[in-house]
């Protein structure tokens, strides 16, 4: 296990550095210093590292597609420079996000060459691969971008279905980290049914890891959540623990539900104990871990009927995986 | 003659109708409108259409590479509608930006979504060629955003150099053109020598397109002239007539410019009147031809250097761009 354990750590220290060294480009400073520095902002590398691990279960030569792998995380960051400035969103790991830091003019632009950035990392493959491999990124950044403008619809929506959720989340989340996995496998070489596998693998935990999101927001250990407990609730998010509850709730249930989700301003303490009891009135809780159990299910044993030849990564991946369903943060 | 121009007018059909028949894709509709939208406003076709000639001067079935072609054309207008939010400009070919329209966030996410299927529609060529082609993209479109931010920047100088505003434009438009000559003549299995000479034709045409664009703001004849002659200077843009004016200005010459380009406010008939007066004392439109010329004379003359098969297509690539260099609106 210790040896696994390193054998990650290492990856993740060749893929830093990898990421670390990397040149944007110079000139214009204002359009590289962004990515430079939401780059450097962090986050756990898990999409690449999928990508590595993938591969790794049938190659031994990981640090051949550092470059490719780092396509992945660049496109992810790419999402995230254009989500923020469309969500207004001040904050990105703690830090000021692109469009604060500098402006909104300048996010939309460095995230444009982001974009083309990880273009240019994905030609560093075998050049046999590249029609199917671009084929793969393209549909799925595509989706990505139709999940986000779904998210953004749902918004102003009053009803939201739980299939059009969950679906959202398939595209806005989780196709990126099927492609990822997908993606590895199919740089090492390994059988199209696994790469497929692996693409259908990495959705369905992704869905999952998603539903966990929702659920952590309202039912994380205080100590251990990051951030504030309840934030989904204070500004009437539409995950998937409010959809069901409004499609769930009768008579005064609903009453109050609609109360505390409509317009008026609340104590913010006082919203999320009211809605917390509504939720678990409704049982909730246990709804949404059924389902996200379901996605999880699915995913390991798709993974499960795998035929990798390198047991090591293999069950790397299987604990790095394991530990994001576990995780209590 | 005649028959030359009947090719071009098939060539824009047989493009105009494949841009009408193409699906960028349907669902979230609010994500997919805006860019039927955009590619509706129309515009000239020329950089596909300098791709598709590239092509037929080498090979006769430009049928065959539309979809590519299109790939171009689909950048660019990628390129006009996050520009368009940057420089908060209300109208693009006479009506409303994707911005206005619709709103920002969605003129935003629309346009990424753009350039992926602008990759979608690169992949359409003969394997062997992505490579090859994919990097030079790559490397055009990020150019194309280095020019951008260096035009945003020089709003906020004060003074901004010869050298340096060329190579904006270079950047900012030349470039692309230079890529859709290349592309086609690459696609067309070309010699490597012209298709290289052909990107700087269109880089050289194109810088000095640009500068006949500065020039017919201020110097076009107000009958023939689509748009307001003027407007450039009305809002200080710093084009190439107004950077050599700053720079060659002296005593109470440059005390009156620098009155008009001042930030008090004017009328603006007036002001168009007494720039052009201090323009015309300078003689920046002699300056500015000559500066054109060279250009122009420098790709033309890369382009009379080619070794082409097909006269034909040669020939209508050469009205084509020269009817853009006589152009007076």
């Amino acid at each position: 296990m210790s040896e696994n354990k390193n054998d990650v750590n290492k990856i993740l220290q060749d893929l830093e550095n990898h990421i670390q060294g990397y040149s944007y480009g110079t000139s214009p400073v204002e359009l590289y210093e962004p990515i430079s520095y939401i780059m450097s902002l962090g986050g756990k590398r898990i999409r690449p590292l999928l990508t590595l691990l993938s591969y790794a279960m049938y190659k031994e030569d990981y640090q051949e597609i550092l470059t490719p792998a780092m396509a992945v995380e660049v496109f992810h960051n790419f999402t995230l420079m254009h989500d923020d400035i469309m969500d207004n969103a001040p904050l990105r790991r703690g830090k000021a996000t692109v469009h604060e830091k500098w402006n909104a003019n300048t996010a939309i632009l460095s995230g444009d060459v982001m974009l083309v950035r990880a273009y240019d990392m994905l030609l560093d493959i075998n050049p046999n691969l590249l029609p199917i491999c671009l084929k793969l990124f393209n549909q799925t950044a595509a989706e990505v971008c139709e999940g986000q403008q779904h998210d953004m619809n749902f918004e102003k929506m009053d009803t939201v279905s739980e299939n059009a959720y969950i679906d959202m989340i398939r595209q806005k989340t989780a196709v990126l980290l099927g492609f990822a996995l997908e993606f590895g496998a199919i740089l090492a070489g390994a059988p199209t049914d696994d790469a497929r596998k692996l693409y259908d693998f990495g959705v369905n935990i992704g869905i999952g890891f998603q539903l966990k999101d929702d659920l952590l927001d309202v039912y994380a250990d205080k100590e251990k959540f990051g951030k504030q407990v309840g934030g989904d609730i204070i500004s009437n998010k539409k995950t998937f623990l409010l959809i069901k509850a409004k499609e769930l709730a009768k008579g005064e249930q609903r009453n109050a539900l609609e109360h505390w989700i409509g317009g008026a301003s609340f104590d913010k303490e006082e919203k999320v104990q009211a809605v917390t009891k509504i939720y678990d009135q409704i049982g909730i809780k246990a709804l949404t871990e059924k389902k996200m159990q379901e996605f999880f299910d699915k995913g390991f044993a798709q993974f499960a009927s795998l035929n990798v030849p390198h047991a090591d990564a293999y069950n790397t991946l299987l604990k790095i995986t394991q530990d994001l369903v576990n995780r209590e943060k």
